[in-house]
């Protein structure tokens, strides 16, 4: 048994910014060297960020990327360094770079690209088919690109028949709900029958709809998790890992069971690389890390890390926010809090004739307890002009969403006019269960940049309202925002379930219809009523024209609106 | 030789009706019966309509599909049918279904799966690897769907070798400028390569942001076209093919051609159908037909036929239009009367103090050469109303783009009141320079359900009108709107040169960068100078989140804004 060191730089680049990236890659390695790592290895497309998305068919970017990877090279000294970038070839390729001592030693091609859900990598890439196996002094390693993990037929598998005893596995793995388990399951099962230690390497950060959570780990060859870096956070996680050198036998079971899983044209090509582990310090003692947070929290981490990375990296400093007194604007008002501090969180209030006294208190009450400013701007004269200005055209007609829409048409024009004026970046307040009905204006609740909790059903909210405040030990959301009956205030006594199925009822068929593609039928079947059901459908059909037009915002379950779900909008199938 | 009557059928289906679509194909199947055509070919996926996108995830979608499709099977007596649906077995397929006398005599399954600019194939289908040859009395016939034809390693190829005579193929491929002539280009030298001829059959109708131009055509074994379908319009397309019988044998040098183009796993297998050839008529006598239609009345037809059926098939009957006396808002107005008729469009007029009299007087002219009905409401009031309201959160602030954009959005909310109160699809006017550069105020002038001429450049806009007014024999759209220097008239004396380099300038600087991905450097080396070049690179890259939310429109050049160009919105990359 050898002793080697590894380390995994979990990361947060920012798409396109080459240089940027490159810097970090670059103090991480000599972070990483400063605690005799043998081994340091970064995210997929670290050098990049994480999707390029079209940014890849610029052949110029392309180039640039290499031209950064390069640089990076003179500062792999000392340690074997595996970095994810773009290669070009006769096509280009998803990649990573195995350097050391300066010296670029090989390239890995990601062999299974992803091509679902939010991932196009067909798009752009051409699919590796060699599974070259590095020697460490004596130690055998292949190297994996993310979903080659995932896969049954994953090149893994072939660099443990040929000897691998690590496999070290780069990632750029959205966060939903629940993921981070799964990857330890899937690759905790892949380590035991490779008899290998899995190194998974994640990236950290926000990228659009997209948050990036972290939480590498390092499975041992028994499938024993090992290693845990903290999610949504920079860590460079190190362990001390012994493994079998270079007489590494599989057992008789596992070998067989490998072998059935064949692979065609498998290329396995050995290549030396150096140095070889060092005679370092004694083993770092590693205590058995378990998951920090619960499902809540998780959810609230990637909230807040989506928010401030989506904010900053695009060059705001701070944000609006249109508070009504109900949960959703409390939400974010409070996730924008904790991701921007509360000097870079300015709250309007926008009441009208239709606004309680208690949204008056809520929202005074809650903006006390964050410590941010409040403006209050009453719409009723506005309102009461457009009114006017119209009247003439609408003569004879009755009052109907016009009039509501007008309301929270001329929120949605003041919110802007603060953005404009103050460079600040308009956070939108509707949650996943309004995006799906369409319970939501265009241009006006829908007016902004970033749409936090877009991803986030109803039920969910008050769900994470209560977990913040638990953690927060008082009531830092005021306790009647949350047991309130919802209501849009754009009518008199108006209440959501005026138009909508109360939301326990509401939020099971949106998760049956819009992430389970579940039937009609299917959905009748789970016992709720079939009027309801059926309207309930034909709304989350009909509203795909707002939410083509919706702000972005942070997926955080299996499916969300946006790239991950690719509706027409012209569309007459009925499913029932 | 034997004489073999072929008919195309180029349909409009909706996307997702599968009733109305099986309708249509019968009713189409009917009608070649009755000219006694042999064999009827449909465009792809033409049951379901193109593309479904994820409507592709619900299994009950494409088991619906299925079911439509052995629906269709009964009316196929006495003509083979050749029709595009979803295929699904061991995952699903976009594939043929080759039908006669009610039988599903075999199903194709495509084996070139695009999945680039517009194209997401890979998310749904897996690829064929069967090349089916059909004996028709001993006639033989190969099919193929699509990007089939455009691969150097077609499966025509395959078929050819085989004996085929006839290769048929199946296409929703959408129109950009100078696609027409591409496609018959490409399968015309197929046709003379494989010495068989190739009937190409594409869909016609409006889809989201597509438009599938028809133009359907028939090239003989030589490579001539001998029979052309009209575009933008449903057609049946009927020739009369001389084909080689069952010893056709290729010549040696086009045998050793294709011979060398390897393709793998090739399996053909015979399949006889019938009935073969009547006795029908005499052969039909069919003139050479010509492309009809100039590039400008080939894009007008595209964005009339884009707009009528995003209209009509999302369940509208008319639309509103807010002209401002500028030529996008006179063209967009032009295109919906000829879409829609005159009485379904509803200009509205929104002047402000900074409108002049020269935009009065040519909105009204307008109106009236069309036919019209005009709303005229000044916005004055409102816009001080607002002012007034913001006064004392703005003291001490110069005015700025803040307060044009107020006005736009005024706008903006007046017209979404419109489409409220009387259920009418507001269609927006950006062009695609403006689209380009960010020279646009989201939910103000951005702010509708279609967004006709998001991908027609300025420059572009100025010849299409030329063009109408030239077909129309008069200055239907006033001579004045076409030469006055564009402006917002969002403030005194506002040109769009205040901002923009001349169009003349910019146009061809966003050609290079936004559809040809060119660099900097390249960008520079056009003879631009340097400054206006990184200037408009960066509004550019800078606007990105404004298009995310801008309504869909209608694609015309090889690359549009939306599902064809997707670019992240956090992006550091600096391509200057």
């Amino acid at each position: 048994m050898k002793n080697i060191r590894i380390a995994l730089a979990q990361i947060n680049p920012t798409v396109g910014d080459l240089s940027g990236n490159s810097k970090k890659i670059i103090s991480y390695i000599k972070k990483a060297r400063k605690i005799k790592a043998d081994i340091i290895a970064f995210p997929e497309l670290a050098v990049t960020g994480y999707p390029p998305e079209d940014l890849l068919l610029k052949p110029h970017f392309v180039q640039d990327n290499i031209e950064a990877l390069h640089r990076i090279k003179s500062a792999t000294e000392n340690i074997v360094s595996v970095i994810g970038f773009v290669d070009s070839d006769d096509g280009i390729y998803n990649a990573a770079a195995v350097i050391s001592n300066g010296k670029l030693i090989d390239i890995y091609h990601k062999k299974h690209l992803p091509n679902y859900g939010v991932f196009d990598e067909y798009r752009y890439f051409r699919a590796g088919n060699k599974y070259p196996i590095y020697d460490l002094s004596g130690i055998k390693i292949g190297v994996t690109i993310c979903e080659d993990i995932w896969h049954e037929k994953s090149p893994a598998i072939v660099q443990a028949l040929n000897g691998a005893s690590i496999i070290i596995n780069l990632n750029a793995s959205p966060y939903h709900i629940g993921k981070a388990l799964l990857r330890e399951d899937i690759v905790s099962k892949l380590a035991s029958k490779c008899e290998a230690s899995v190194m998974y390497v994640n990236m950290v950060g926000g990228q659009d709809e997209l948050v990036f959570d972290g939480g590498s780990f390092i499975s041992d060859e028994d499938g024993n998790i090992v290693a845990r870096g903290e999610q949504f956070r920079e860590r460079l996680i190190v362990a001390d890992i012994k493994v079998k050198g270079c007489n590494k036998k599989l057992t008789a079971g596992n070998r067989r069971t490998l072998k059935s899983i064949v692979l065609k044209g498998e290329s396995v090509k050995k290549i030396k690389i150096g140095p070889g582990p060092k005679q370092g310090p004694k083993p770092l003692n590693r205590k058995r890390s378990f998951h920090a947070l619960s499902v809540q929290g998780e959810i609230y981490g990637a909230l807040v890390l989506g928010t401030k990375d989506y904010v900053h990296k695009n060059g705001f400093k701070g944000v609006v926010v249109g508070m009504s007194g109900g949960i959703d604007s409390a939400l974010v008002t409070t996730i924008a809090v904790d991701a921007l501090g509360k000097d870079n969180v300015h709250g309007i209030f926008m009441p009208s004739v239709y606004t309680s006294k208690e949204s008056y208190e809520d929202v005074n009450g809650h903006v006390k307890k964050l410590g941010i400013k409040i403006m209050t701007i009453p719409i009723d004269t506005l309102f009461n002009n457009y009114l006017k200005t119209l009247s003439k055209f609408f003569k004879g007609k009755k009052a109907d969403i016009t009039e509501e829409n007008l309301q929270a048409r001329i929120r949605g024009n003041l919110l802007m006019a603060f953005s404009n004026k103050f460079g600040c970046l308009v956070l939108t307040t509707g949650n996943k269960s309004e995006m799906s009905v369409g319970y939501a204006t265009l241009y006006g609740d829908m007016a902004g940049g970033f749409a936090v909790i877009k991803d986030v059903p109803k039920m969910m909210v008050f769900e994470i309202c209560e977990w913040r405040n638990r953690k927060e030990g008082r009531a830092l959301i005021p306790e009647r925002i949350l047991w309130k009956e919802p209501t849009a205030e754009l009518k008199k006594d108006q209440l959501d379930t005026d138009s909508l199925p109360p939301y326990s009822l509401l939020d099971p068929i949106l998760k049956a219809y819009v992430e389970d593609d579940r039937s009609f039928d299917e959905i009748a079947n789970m016992g709720c009523d079939m009027t309801s059901a059926k309207r309930v459908i034909s709304m989350i059909d009909h509203s795909e024209y707002k939410r083509r037009q919706a702000p972005p915002g942070i997926k955080i379950t299996a499916r969300a609106f946006g790239r991950d779900r690719r509706f027409p909008i012209t569309n007459k199938y009925k499913s029932y």
